[in-house]
């Protein structure tokens, strides 16, 4: 269809935004239900130990206290590991960070229910607990688990001891990166209203089908006695792919005892002690080049701190392992990812999900063989760059949408990149500034490891007036997803948007969509989105031309109308849809995509590790105050293959928001624990979130390579937002300061200690 | 697909009686809502005047007010008529019946609503009322509406004046059938929740389509911003199809101005003085026979009492004037029926709908033909009755499914019916026994005036455990429908109906399925599984195929697994459910179904009014106590043509019920009103329901001649089980008094009348 009503790539104002502006935009914190009362967790105090029993007594004194359950009140199965079964909903025996919970606590008011909470003595035998990837690695009998490796990947391909013998350098280094705090505005919380044993869950999700499956699961329920509504998500960013399965289900073990709906809002402290964050990776990287500049052959080790419960780790460890050498063309390669445990906070999906620590790893790593080989890092990239009918480092032949060449050829000519580097000092010799460049892909969607769960659905009701509503079963969480959603369907029906409302997100109106992580909502919803289009399409036309009395061959639906080519009469989409319903039509229609099968073995981790990939370079100008370390960004040029731009503004709003919170992981977060795994940077006040103040000049390029199998060509953007960032803006300050800084985040102190390090700077 | 599971004929418990037995179940007057606040209606004194004004002033005193609002504050259009226009939500000059809305009030709690609506004084010029057809067929200036009559219906086939020539008698009598009122258990409520310009509404509903549109059209909305979710509704009769639309239109008002929660409840007193009934009807039969007992031509005229609005006046009548001869072959007719405004609560939809007054015309009428010819009355009925190939009254040909004769016979038989028709006298005399025939058909759906929203959906959920969820278009109030659509997704799908559950109704869930009336519940929504279950069964097949690497066309999904017949390799549902899930296969199916094309002409009401009909005989043994003119129901004889029993024991209860409440019409209900227009029955004190201590003894029949359009062969029962009771309650009267009783209720009062009016008893 061709379109009047341009759909595809307008700057649609997010359909979001007057209710949050306005305020109605109704949290999970504004709701209240009749009879409702207030739960809250009771957790371990200590990082690791034994449990010996748990005090209720004092909680029992406190006004309003309703009941406290554990492991033995759960009327269900006591588990909610995501992918293994290794996490209790409340610990029986052993404790396994500051957080575990053990039980759960219900009152008439919030703060009752906390105080009760926290009222609960605690009595644990303690451990030495292991608080780091290298502890955890060496620890011969402290055991968090059966043993202390929460998943393996192994990727093997070509032979890298030939390809090292070919090689004129052989380079080796070591890089780290830090957790990262999601520090989602909202904090974690839901409202779980029991009525027999029907529960409807409304909480602040990101996967509304895994809560539906843990609290089916804890309460010992069918799936369709357990409904969860997603409630406007105030940001989520993988924080609230897995966590809330642990909280909902807490809140309804309350709501199972009491038969009455429970509220749980973590207060922000505990929030950050107790949930997932970013994955801190360990990696060496041993990569051989010939004197021409091309790969040859790749070593990789990368070692994940998975902290108490494996959760996620072995999708994050699969995505990073899969992309360890980047989008760059290399005949011999070897990846080996470990992650750990530890007795800290479960980490797991963050935007990225492994992927801006690869990325962190590949891309120093390929400033510091051009450096090696006297080559322009730009040039040395091209020379490696992925392109169509070249193989990835799993050996998957890209056929279409390969936009990794243009990416940073767009960023670097919009950069003026030179010999320079953009290198300049200041006039007093203070401040020195230079530019850094990184490269990324990203697979779409979730990939051979999860391709079992990689489909989703949409349901299109077109009322009788015309006006039509679309439930799907991804979720927005302040990504614009649900602006998106109405382009797309306004373009797959050739109809004004202004039609369309999207429906919150509801377990019982679609089918499973998986989860609503991996950039997938426009590619998934998108195609299921045409899914639906292409099947609703005959019908309309079919009635169209009964009401038009013309052949349906000759009738085109666009523009808001359906229009006979040959007599040029037409009928308003709104006497169309009444039309449907008098002639007795049915005017819903669901929609269902999912990810063609995928060719991947995963002993050697060949093959099709995603169906497609997502293309992002990003230059960044940095600028290095030689007095106290200081960095700050001046200016960053972000090229991003995305296949098709749905919503340009919205895009844009996904890249600068993602170009500042990668440099907020690479420059200013500092996370922090101390030696009894307690968080010491549970808040904004000793957390280094970036604000306001802190943002940055971006420039964004887009660079549209159809995807064949994307919805107008599109492919996801959410996350390669923010993979290059850290990697550009460590190669930028290593440039200034001229010294390779392999460790993040680049704070003050280690920045001047780098400086201080650094050859003479002439 | 054959069943080890046996669902269809079963009588599986009802799946809602657990929650209506420990309490659990909520209805709307159950609920509560966070902020919530109380409506009630501001409405007319008087029967008939014209609005000056409404002085709040004492309202405004009340405690807890928060507003009135009247016609000017309707922000859409002030229209509530379900077919034609005549109905504002809120009256802006004319004032038609004592209850005729005039505004809305809303106040913290109820006792202040109702306290503050009640405190408004209405400023009214009044007018003489028309209180009765007679009076309103005769006014000359005093018109209701711009004319009196609110709706006509003509049927013309054959020649009558030839018909009357040829025949050996002709033979004329006038009937005269009363109010009922459906003195549900629960009466009229709902609460409209407002969230911005989105308002869900909770409501004892049986049509939520109905209410969708009243909603959006009085709020100026597009139907996309109103959602209608049927709360457990207890009892409706027909008396919450169109009520509804007007209470939570209302209602909406109130939240629209507030932006709050608002609940609404009728008290009893005002439900009834407020709120439809069956409508009265006069009907002149004039009917002519041949010796041999030959029906020739009938001549008919009906004249409806429709209230102070048309409201579903014109369906009612249509189906009264389809229906006018019943079940009998007879060459040349011509039913005229008027439909009169009078200033009296509107009348609508009653179970039956306008059936068992039409069926009190037809078959007094038969039983004094076969008394003029001398005929035994079962012997005058079979000679005449309706057999396949022959046509109905109105020319319909009937191909398949025409159990009438087999009713008749059957409960002739049961009723051992003789020459002494029961006749027996107690041996003081006092008491006279007799028995009664009455035999109808009833057209399925809504017929040709209806076809136009004569479709229904379903959406079958499967999830990844094996458990199924069902949403449906039409509702249960009560008479099974979550039983019986339990029970038909078991059967379609080959699975344990234990793991199904109905979701409420809910306008988001499926398309506009149309009314929850005309008994179409099995035909419609059992048709509208099936075609799910087309759609999904080569889903399933393709998928156990798979798993089970057997060929398609060797695999069989019954008794709750599929199983390949060549090795008899089987997989559960459960795994075939989880093989669903993990090869990425769509587990949500819509289903729909519509009554196909019927040919029908308007203007000579010739043609299939219906697709299909349902037939029944009530046989019926009264004891008359001559004493004090008392009415008993002995026994009753009741034989159902239902083409297919689905759930035995939903059908006795059905008929149970149909029965008592028949009888109740028949009997005991004597709805009054005073010239002012004032209900003088308006509560159980004064309006003589029968109670449990009424309940008769029924012996029930199923007649199956399955439907080739019917689920598993079925047709509609809900109403046929009413239809003839009244009908053969007066037959039997009439014979134990030995004067014919042409108008009902039989009172004490009445039947002592014409005992002493009766030629003396032998």
């Amino acid at each position: 269809m061709s379109e009047k009503f341009q759909h595809i790539g307008k700057s649609l104002p997010r359909v979001d935004a007057p209710g949050k502006v306005s305020g109605e935009t109704r949290f999970v914190t504004d709701m209240h239900l009749d009879r409702m009362v207030y739960a809250y967790p009771v957790v371990s105090p200590i990082a690791f130990g034994t449990l010996n029993s748990a005090d209720i007594s004092a909680a029992r004194e406190t006004p309003g206290f309703l009941g406290a359950w554990f492991a033995r009140d759960i009327p269900g199965e006591n588990q909610v590991g995501v992918i293994l079964p290794d996490q209790p909903l409340f610990a029986e025996n052993t404790l396994r960070f500051v957080g575990d919970a053990i039980g759960i606590v219900a009152a008439e008011t919030e703060a009752e229910a906390i105080s009760a909470a926290r009222s609960i003595k605690i009595d644990a035998t303690l451990r030495e607990p292991l608080l780091s990837i290298n502890a955890s690695k060496t620890a011969v009998k402290n055991k968090i688990h059966e043993n202390n490796i929460a998943c393996e990947h192994r990727l093997e391909r070509g032979d890298i001891h030939a390809g090292f013998a070919d090689a004129d350098e052989v380079v080796e280094a070591d890089f780290v990166t830090p957790y990262q705090e999601h520090f989602y505005l909202e904090p974690q919380g839901c409202i779980v209203d029991p009525h027999g044993d029907e529960f409807t869950v409304y909480g602040s999700i990101q996967c509304v089908f895994y809560v539906q499956k843990a609290v089916a699961k804890v309460l010992g329920l069918p799936f369709s006695r357990v409904r969860v509504i997603q409630t406007p998500t105030g940001g989520a960013f993988g924080g609230k792919e897995d966590i809330p399965s642990e909280v909902c289900a807490r809140a309804a073990v309350a709501a199972w005892h009491l038969q009455r709906p429970v509220k749980m809002i973590y207060r922000r402290r505990d929030d950050v002690q107790w949930t997932s964050k970013r994955h801190p990776l360990q990696m060496h990287y041993k990569v051989g080049v010939s004197k021409s500049g091309k790969l040859l052959a790749a070593e990789i080790t990368l070692e994940e701190n998975a902290g108490a419960y494996a959760t996620l780790s072995s999708v994050v460890s699969y995505r990073a392992t899969m992309q360890a050498m980047g989008p760059y063309a290399i005949p011999n390669i070897q990846v080996h990812s470990t992650a750990y445990y530890t007795n800290l906070p479960p980490t797991g999906a963050f935007r990225g999900f492994g992927s801006p620590q690869a990325t962190f790893g590949h891309e120093r790593m390929m400033d510091i063989l051009a450096d090696r080989l006297g080559m322009d890092p730009v040039e040395f990239r091209l020379k490696n760059i992925l392109k169509p009918g070249q193989e990835t480092q799993t050996g998957h032949a890209l056929k279409a949408s390969v936009g990794a060449e243009a990416t940073l050829e767009t960023a670097a000519k919009a950069a003026q990149w030179s010999s320079k580097y953009g290198s300049e000092d200041s006039p007093d010799g203070r401040y020195r500034s230079a530019m850094g460049v990184s490269v990324c892909h990203y697979g779409n969607c979730l990939g051979a490891a999860g391709w079992s769960m990689d489909g989703a659905g949409v349901k299109i009701q077109i009322h009788r007036d015309g006006s039509i509503s679309v439930a799907f079963g991804l979720i927005d969480m302040g990504q614009g997803a649900l602006t998106v959603v109405t382009q797309m369907t306004a373009a797959a029906l050739g109809v004004d948007e202004k039609r369309i409302v999207i429906m919150p997100t509801d377990t019982s109106q679609v089918p499973d969509s998986g989860p609503s992580v991996a950039s997938r909502n426009v590619v998934m919803t998108g195609n299921a989105i045409r899914d639906a289009a292409a099947k609703l399409n005959p019908i309309l036309v079919e009635a169209a031309a009964e009401a038009l009395e013309c052949a349906p061959e000759n009738l085109d639906i666009q523009d808001d109308k359906a229009t006979d080519s040959k007599t040029d009469n037409s009928l308003t989409f709104n006497d169309l849809c009444e039309y449907l319903y008098v002639s007795n039509r049915p005017m819903d229609t669901l929609g269902w995509w999912h990810v063609p099968a995928l060719t991947y073995d995963a002993n050697t981790g060949r093959g099709e590790a995603y169906f497609t990939y997502s293309y992002a370079t990003h230059i960044i100008k940095v600028r290095v105050d030689t007095l106290t370390g200081q960095v700050g960004v001046e200016k960053v040029w972000a090229a991003h293959d995305v296949g098709k731009v749905i919503n340009p503004a919205g895009l844009e709003g996904q890249v600068q928001g993602g170009v500042v919170q990668g440099a907020g992981w690479a420059i200013y977060e500092n996370f922090g624990h101390d030696n009894a795994g307690r968080i010491t940077t549970p808040n904004l006040s000793t957390y280094l979130l970036p604000t306001a103040a802190d943002s940055v000049d971006v420039e964004a390029f887009w660079i549209e390579d159809p995807e064949p199998l994307g919805p107008w060509g599109a492919k996801g953007i959410g996350e390669p937002a923010i993979i290059p960032t850290a990697a550009a803006i460590a190669n930028a300050v290593s440039r200034a300061v001229g010294k390779p800084l392999n460790e993040i985040p680049l704070t003050p102190e280690r920045v001047f200690t780098a400086l201080e390090e650094a050859p003479i700077h002439e």
